[in-house]
């Protein structure tokens, strides 16, 4: 391990999230599915954002929330993403890079512009996304660094990416990387629809590559065709894989070889946006299995990361998560 | 009065807020005077940007911000401000027109980008601004549309503006037209570097056109020289003006003709971002003028909106202050 100096690096989408409170009726007349993501066109921005309030702008993306999560901690941590040279690409750079993440991605010209997430919170705290993925996607295999993976103990995959095929390729080769390297490999699931859209290339993928798979119950739903969704998490993670899984309200399920752990939720005094609550717990999940810390505690990790972002508006820590932790007697 | 059908038509700079977390260390390594508002060039964007942390975009600008508060009190407005066609323009445009305000202004190409302004909130709540104005302000008389001043109760001019020549000749400009239209005139000192700038204009401004000013005490000081603001306030006030003079926690104190208030401040729990205090509280009170209430009602309605803002990040109201009137019983 002399060699590995980052706790984890990242591959996923660029995204900057425009975030407004909403209302159910808005959700309605724009005909959106409350608390799912969609993917949109460039021409479906003008009249969603049309019927959005005033916003605010904050960095996003599944994975470099996950990252910035795992930076908080402490973690040392990388990301590779692709944004285009504007106001919205700059605004990822630099938010990703104050916080001691190694971003190493040059803004492309000319092309899509940078990713942007519409963001529709609600009254219970629920998220409605629209995401334009704009120039991010188009991830080509020469963006992806290999000594980067290579000094990682952790490579973690988002996805969303899963949409375009040469995504897809660059996947398959930052995998082959990190086995020659000895790095393992975690992958999200990102999203129903997602999932749904992919799942036997994700079968494959996860079959012959993923260590740490995590997957919220729907998605897990979606891949295995299972309703008992815990017996499924045994059943995908065998012997030697570890498969976590978030249930919300309910906590998580983590099934790592031989054992078998449910995690309890943190408590929340006011749940204000659920954007980002499992980027964040597998943040503090990474951050704990990277460390060395016991399953349990990794889950828990996990847990209050989770709660920390639910708490605001916003998909990023606002405070240390190191000192949470440190508060929690976890590290 | 039946041709009005605006309350209150501002004039300023179109700003989006880059907001970050701070403490007074980095403020320091910076050489930036804590809470003040520097004016800086582009090429000064990138070495503060890369001292900040990660950061949350708003809209803002001072005058923008009071046309949105008095938009949030329920009052009728408009707004005239440059915004360059790239994101943050995009954004300005988007979050004042969400809000119910009239904001024709078109977009301009080709030249400086739209402006920002680097805001450092350090723990006590104080905020330390670097302004890039970009295209702002280049506002030229051409852009001052005669229809919608007409249509106004009253012109809000945003002294930060006076930085430049074509800016002060458009105020002018809107001056004229605001007084063949019967249209008050009001206008805020901004800052004291401004007001130090250019002492001498604003005073002839001041005594040839402006109907009701807005500054805080050390504004009041740069225009004056006197040291005891209260008399200078109700000397400058004189017969037919009206002053509004903010004094931070201690509250604010009106001197209109024979009328001279002093107004208490309204408790806020914690006080966490200090940007927005005297452009809201200028809301509140020309949200109450232009509805005809009372010169004390219309600074308790000045001192509610700045409470508000001061306690959230962000320079605009996040709750509906026409609501928080209401609970107050002042509408």
């Amino acid at each position: 391990m002399s060699a590995q100096q980052l706790d984890v690096l990242g591959i996923g989408n660029a995204i900057v999230d425009v975030i407004a409170k909403s209302d159910d009726q808005t959700l309605a007349d724009l005909n959106l599915a409350k608390g799912a993501m969609q993917l949109i066109e460039e021409t479906d921005i003008a009249p969603i954002y049309a019927a959005m309030g005033p916003g605010q702008e904050r960095s996003g993306g599944s994975a470099a929330n996950t990252i910035a999560g795992i930076a908080s901690f402490g973690g040392r941590t990388g990301f590779i993403g692709r944004v285009a040279s504007d106001e919205f690409g700059q605004i990822f750079t630099h938010d990703i890079r104050s916080i001691g993440v190694e971003f190493a991605s040059k803004p492309v010209s000319g092309g899509d512009p940078t990713a942007r997430c519409l963001i529709f919170v609600t009254p219970d705290g629920e998220r409605t996304m629209n995401t334009f993925l704009g120039c991010s996607p188009a991830l080509d295999k020469q963006e992806i660094t290999p000594e980067h993976i290579e000094q990682a103990k952790i490579l973690y995959l988002e996805g969303y990416l899963f949409d375009r095929d040469e995504a897809k390729a660059a996947f398959y080769a930052a995998c082959d990387i990190a086995k020659t390297a000895d790095t393992l490999i975690s992958l999200t699931l990102s999203d129903t629809f997602c999932v749904e859209r992919h799942r036997d290339a994700f079968l494959d993928l996860i079959e012959t590559h993923i260590d740490i798979l995590f997957a919220n119950e729907d998605e897990l739903q979606a891949l295995t065709g299972a309703t008992d969704t815990v017996n499924a998490a045994i059943k995908l993670a065998g012997e030697n894989k570890t498969v976590v899984m978030t249930r919300g309200a309910e906590g998580s399920f983590i099934s790592h070889r031989s054992e078998k752990h449910h995690i309890l939720p943190q408590p929340v005094q006011e749940v204000v946006d659920t954007t980002g609550a499992g980027d964040l717990y597998a943040a503090g999940f990474l951050y704990g299995y990277a460390q060395g810390h016991k399953i349990e505690t990794c889950g828990t990790l996990g847990s209050i990361a989770a709660a920390e972002v639910i708490s605001h508006i916003g998909a990023r820590p606002e405070i240390s998560l190191h000192e949470l932790a440190k508060a929690n007697k976890l590290v």
